[in-house]
């Protein structure tokens, strides 16, 4: 059935109302198709994008979607309830569709439910887990009733007083050997499960992060995962010893239903740990078994699909921004006519980088991803290429989400007032990128984790000479000369290589220096972590510089293409450089002037050259109206018409005179 | 009665209950108090903090705060209700406490309703205008019905398809000489009036800013100002011609009731056009009166609070991080116990720099605040300066707003996850930051108006060397010579004048070359935006440091805190150094090695030094909890229990199982 929908974009320049984006689309100088087919096509790539365009035409063809109000006009129980069942209709339609795929059914289940798939930790993490953390045995009895949704988890981890340090998390498991069973609690105020989604009111089981203790209570054995049942199968009701409800209202994940859970003593069977890598038996004796390492499979890749979450969010604001500012028009010209916002060099500032930045996320994603599967293929798992997997990644997703939170930040501002409705769809989006920064680990805290591994790479550079070239950190072995001005754009990349390398070992020297004095190692990191994070700053953007240049050379194949990818190139390089303009010229890379002249003529010039490009370079995202959900951002240009139209729709209008004012002005008269 | 209550601070320390942040409190090197009377003290300060305390008692103590949940938890129409009806005892209330000032007046109703008093543009630029716009007659017909609420206003100028350029609004106002009045109209999509606070469901006049026909459709006379009923006062339905409805979903101002208004042929009488400064005679000749400037005042006041107003909400931002940065332990350490996160010096590098910027910040205000008061005091206006005013009020707007919502989005990510949820408090200060980049003047434009006046003064500059030396612009006269190195800390200051004299000089020049080339001076100051918004910033922080280093010798007076505000100057001045490196290298001001220097070991070294006495200078801005409203920055510490306690009152958690959960469950087994 999937495959007889339509493959094409969704919509056709002649789908536009608006004169003036008619007249931008008009004046594109490459076919958008191409470019969309190019980045996104086939089944080769990642996001596939004409699957992806049949799936998402059969989501939001069903009729559920017209049942309801804008999401943003709905209270808070009817937000849930409508979520919930949303949900669940997906579930259902993609049964009956056939979408076996796990990565379409993620894709069907989510745009289905407008990007807000109730059960999403349910599809991933906890069926992921069980897949990899779970003993076959467990699996058999498990898997099956998971999979069908009898059984509906999360993953349990964050408690209110622990993240990022997860081996201090508090939630117990002591064994009793007695009734063969684990006694789960929840010893103290801080230990409560706190930010689960869908924890909250919806799932019944979940997997928990707790310490382990056995034989008994004097032994702790480290964390474990233990597969607990909170709520009854029939009734729905919370089981005893179970204390579980939704936190505090959120600015992003406002129906993720994020959960807080408390147990008191519940007992569940010693099976119910998860014992593919460790078990206890009935003496409960603890046992390790197979390579830990393992668990981190599931942990990267969702890591690194987080890199392509972020650039998709940042390429919908952008989107929006641009589209946006070439429908309003603003300002006073001599000429009498007002200007195209688009036309203003200032916005032009705001958005042409921020548009560069976009295509720079999504290669460096694609390289990442390319990465991951050459090293996480299936069952094999070369291990020794793990530690780059995991720096490079944890970087990134910092990179992504610190700059994507800004850069649609900027977006926003782009869009004026109106860009502060929710209607507008950019502030939502800037909220996710936002919560993205802390969640899955903060991003100060993985940056640390990306410096430690360069630290280790700069220590054994003499004993290994024989790097892949394509490797992340190939560059320190090249030896290669930076060049003195730009001229290439591998220039670019060349100037990034020798800062990110001159960083790392003037810090390496130092720290060294250091560590021989009577400072201890945690002490000596610590007080240097500030410019750590700067070190491995400086890695990402060479990683990223170096990705999206990779697609700029596979550009050329296609004339037409290549020349609007340079200057995007030029662009990001540009901004990016002189956002660390100080490093350069320190390290003696590059003149004071020479970078002037690329920010104060060369940036401009490059803004010039996109400008008949800027609406195409959007339009190739080739979102779907309903996936921007924005009345700024639509294709057809009416963002007036579209902003008036929700105005209406808003319940607040539907009195005449709101029972508030009835019952004042009643007073007033009952006091006359 | 006010007279009476307690003007002392709200909390003393033995109410800390947290250990962590009594030990900060215990170990501050000077006396919380003498730095809160010291910079926010007595009648004589824009803060009167002693005035505020008492009124803020006085708000706090009504009974209505403990009738409804927090506010999150209630849906649109109970919010609304119930804003409505706090904004209403709070005006009796304050009658009855016989609270006139209108300074602590507007005090008093904001912190009664919780910082969102629906009636605030009532009782400020409805009330300002008709006082500064009406003719003696209308001010003698119109003010006693609007100062008792009789009739409740709004301020209508922005429409759907125009904000920063005013001249091209659409509103129509044609007279018609034989009924002797004007006909109102909103003749497009565009032209609907759009934003308004508390225009959707709240007010029953406006003052709408239309374009004047007199004698007739064919003579445009420009913009206007009128008084237009929009209500029934006893029925308060919309009356017949006007279409009033609440605009879609906000971010920021959720509760504004910012509204959207059509008017289809609605007649007014002559006389409700504010007459003061321009009049239509029965014949419907147009007439201007006195000097336009005169309305400069009120915008220019407005514009001014703004900059307060906005180092409150950062100061707020950042006394609830700090607060809960000393409460929450995180991390693996050698020694077994988990370090206070406020020790890691990441968590520094985020909030040091901001809290040393939110005293930048207030100083930069009372330098502002000083200067508006001695251009426009009570009538008379010393219309030589409002130019400088304008431009530095533009400027100092556009900087406060922007670096605030930039510093308050660190404060939310030093908070982690927990910083997401709105009983954090931060995400909401952080929008109301955001959404202050755009109104009153996006902040690209009003840069650009700062850029104007500086081109004026530079190419002035030789006409005129008598200049106060305690103006903005004081330096371009000076003739001093930049410093070579740091020694004190007016260097800092001489070594910002000096780059931004530098920037501005060469600017002019490059400027005065190109105008007399072909192009028109329209297309040179917008070809040339970007580097003139940059030449703006430039002055602007050359305002702030020199605001701030005023601070500085002000506290010379007390020795315990003069060492504190020199550390903090020494933070604000490096950070907003290293931010702008690449100028003060290329103009050959100082070395990539000396601001590397002051970089990586200078700030360093003043967080060390500040670290005793971080808490106590959040502290210091004697936030009380209300206002705050934040589980993470409450006073005592409790930011755990806290939020588990705000997580328990969600009214998601009243359904043991929610509704859509019983009737899944019922139907699965229908099926059956």
């Amino acid at each position: 059935m999937v495959e007889n929908q339509d493959q094409g974009p969704y919509y056709q320049i002649n789908d536009t109302k608006n004169p003036d984006l008619l007249h931008e689309r008009r004046s594109a100088t490459f076919d958008i198709e191409l470019l969309t087919q190019f980045m996104f096509g086939g089944p080769n790539s990642y996001f596939n994008i004409n699957k992806r365009r049949q799936l998402t035409r059969l989501a939001y063809a069903h009729p559920i979607h017209k049942t309801h109000l804008p999401l943003e006009y709905l209270d808070a129980d009817e937000f849930y309830a409508l979520l919930i069942r949303k949900s669940f209709v997906a579930i259902k339609e993609a049964e009956r569709l056939n979408i076996t795929d796990r990565k379409f059914l993620g894709w069907f289940l989510s745009v289905f439910t407008n990007g807000r798939f109730i059960f999403g930790l349910h599809t991933s993490m906890f069926l992921h887990t069980l897949e990899n953390m779970a003993s076959d045995e467990q699996q058999e009895k498990f898997l099956p009733l998971a999979r069908s949704f009898q059984i509906i988890g999360t993953y349990a981890q964050t408690e209110l007083g622990h993240g990022s340090n997860v081996q201090r998390l508090e939630t117990e498991a002591v064994f009793d050997s007695k009734t063969d069973t684990f006694v789960l609690n929840t010893p103290t105020l801080t230990a409560t499960k706190f930010w689960p989604g869908a924890l909250g009111r919806s799932t019944n089981y979940v997997l928990l992060m707790a310490q382990l203790y056995t034989p008994d209570r004097s032994h702790p054995c480290g964390l474990q995962m233990f597969f607990v049942q909170i709520r009854d199968l029939n009734t729905h009701e919370p089981l005893p010893g179970v204390e579980v409800g939704e936190i505090s209202t959120r600015f992003a994940h406002e129906v993720g239903d994020n959960g807080y859970l408390r147990l008191t003593n519940v007992r569940i069977p010693r099976n119910q740990m998860l014992m593919k890598l460790a078990y206890v038996d009935e003496q409960g004796t603890f046992h390790r078994l197979g390579d830990p390492r393992l668990l981190y499979g599931a942990m990267l890749a969702t890591r690194v699909n987080l890199c392509a979450f972020f650039s998709i969010l940042l390429a919908r604001a952008v989107t929006i921004a641009m589209r946006y500012s070439a429908v309003r028009r603003q300002g006073q010209n001599p000429d009498g006519k007002e200007t195209l916002i688009l036309d203003y060099p200032l916005q032009q500032e705001k958005l042409v980088p921020c548009l560069a930045a976009t295509y720079a996320f999504f290669y460096s994603f694609i390289k990442l991803e390319h990465f991951r599967a050459s090293i996480l293929d299936g069952d094999t798992i070369l291990f020794e290429l793990l530690p780059e997997l995991h720096a490079i990644s944890s970087g990134l997703k910092a990179y992504t989400s610190t700059h994507g939170e800004r850069w649609s930040q900027i977006c926003r501002v782009a869009c004026g007032g109106h860009g502060f409705l929710v209607a507008s769809g950019i502030k939502g989006i800037n909220n996710m990128l936002d919560a993205g920064c802390s969640y899955e680990g903060d991003n100060a805290v993985l940056y640390q984790q990306t410096a430690r591994f360069l630290l280790k790479v700069i220590q054994q550079l003499d004993e290994n000479t024989d790097t892949n070239p394509d490797s992340s950190i190939a560059f320190l072995y090249s030896n290669k000369v930076a060049p003195a001005t730009v001229v290439n754009l591998d220039d670019y990349c060349r100037l990034f290589e020798a800062r990110s390398e001159l960083l790392l070992k003037s810090m390496s020297t130092r720290l060294s220096e250091l560590s021989s004095s009577s400072s201890t190692p945690y002490s000596v990191f610590s007080k240097n972590s500030i410019e750590l994070v700067h070190v491995a700053k400086a890695y990402v953007e060479t990683f990223v510089l170096r990705a999206f240049y990779d697609g700029v050379r596979k550009a050329s194949e296609h004339k037409e293409l290549a020349v609007v990818f340079e200057q995007l190139f030029h662009v990001f390089a540009i901004d990016t450089l002189r956002n660390s303009a100080a490093d350069f010229i320190r390290l003696k890379l590059l003149t004071p002037d020479q970078i002037y002249h690329l920010e104060t003529y060369g940036l401009p010039d490059m803004y010039a050259r996109l400008r008949p490009n800027l609406i195409a370079l959007v339009d190739a995202f080739d979102f779907h109206d309903n996936e921007l959900n924005s009345c700024l951002g639509r294709y057809d240009g009416q963002a007036y018409e579209a902003l008036m139209e929700r105005a209406r729709l808003n319940p607040a209008n539907r009195y005449k005179v709101h029972p508030v004012w009835t019952s004042i002005k009643q007073n007033a008269k009952s006091k006359l």
